[in-house]
């Protein structure tokens, strides 16, 4: 299933090739697949061209499949991530509603209850594919790729651009949280919107 | 992939009984399968588990992964959804956001604009496997399985329930399109929800 088979930034050398000579082409041949499609987007996509990331976190390979600044969306966002074993999202929370379909591969959801004033020990969920992830409003949760192969989940949250707080540990307050407003995964892509209004 | 392996109700013999087994499984067995879990839901659901029903409508199977009525989503839905050859959508329009992933097979989206008195010949876009379809807001659509095998597809709409007009051909006026507000695919279970509280 072509699908799975957007490769995780660690994963293998040849997968690593394909990247690279994957970003060259959106940087020279294509315009639907290049980084900032400002000018209308197709209303058919092949998921294949999107352009993906790791945004500096070892491990992640990123996609907007659908997003609010790449392609307009108001009310939700579509990202298919794919996590290599021993990564995963930081400790953080938010206010959207959010859910994950684990495409393929396992890993462990950890979820706490943030009434306190700070998280606290985390619940652990295991994760596998074809199961879907429910996350409570505000709870406090970090999902991680404990398994030995490649975890890709779809992520669907609502109201972009969500405001996360994000917690170097389970233990940290909440008033120690580091607040970003607005998140948004493609910010270059706003920047460059932004300067072509000047 | 175990995702891919859900059915639509046309398929073969032994997906039927398969069909059927899992549903007396539903009715005897499984509280978290139940069609209706109205006291609460796991946060990590197991899609294969999840009730499926074609909805009076033949070729379909639907799924709702995660739901208003079924899981209390206030901003989002999604549905799995799997379309037989050769059936498909009703001509239909809403004003929410609507995104597809193309998880299997293939067919065609037809897409109208509906700044005239009614919908008129739409324009026929491929979608494929791996690819993601943006219904632009308030365009009638009709989503068709053209091709030979399963059609599947993950749905994501905004701000559920949704307010859906359909219409029995693209030449039927705008004033004419039949509504239905609100549209829950698990009304049954919204009933149900309401006698309990009588």
């Amino acid at each position: 299933m072509i699908l799975l088979s957007v490769s995780s930034s660690s994963s293998s050398p040849i997968a690593a090739v394909f990247s690279v000579a994957l970003l060259l082409f959106y940087f020279s041949e294509s315009t639907l697949g290049a980084p900032c499609p400002i000018n209308g987007f197709p209303i058919v996509r092949n998921i294949s061209d999107l352009p993906q990331d790791n945004y500096g976190r070892p491990g992640l390979s990123h996609m907007t499949v659908a997003g609010s600044v790449l392609h307009g969306m108001k009310e939700v966002e579509i990202w298919l991530q794919t996590f290599a074993p021993g990564s995963g999202t930081p400790i953080h929370r938010h206010s959207c509603e959010e859910v994950f379909v684990v495409l393929k591969g396992s890993g462990t959801l950890y979820l706490a209850e943030t009434h306190g004033s700070f998280p606290g020990k985390p619940i652990d969920f295991p994760i596998f594919a074809n199961s879907t992830i429910h996350i409570p409003i505000n709870d406090a949760h970090q999902v991680k790729n404990t398994g030995q192969e490649d975890l890709q989940v779809l992520v669907i949250i609502s109201r972009p651009p969500i405001k996360v707080f994000t917690y170097d540990d389970w233990f940290m307050p909440h008033t120690a949280a580091r607040l970003k407003f607005p998140y948004y995964w493609d910010e270059q892509c706003l920047q460059e919107s932004q300067k072509d209004e000047l």
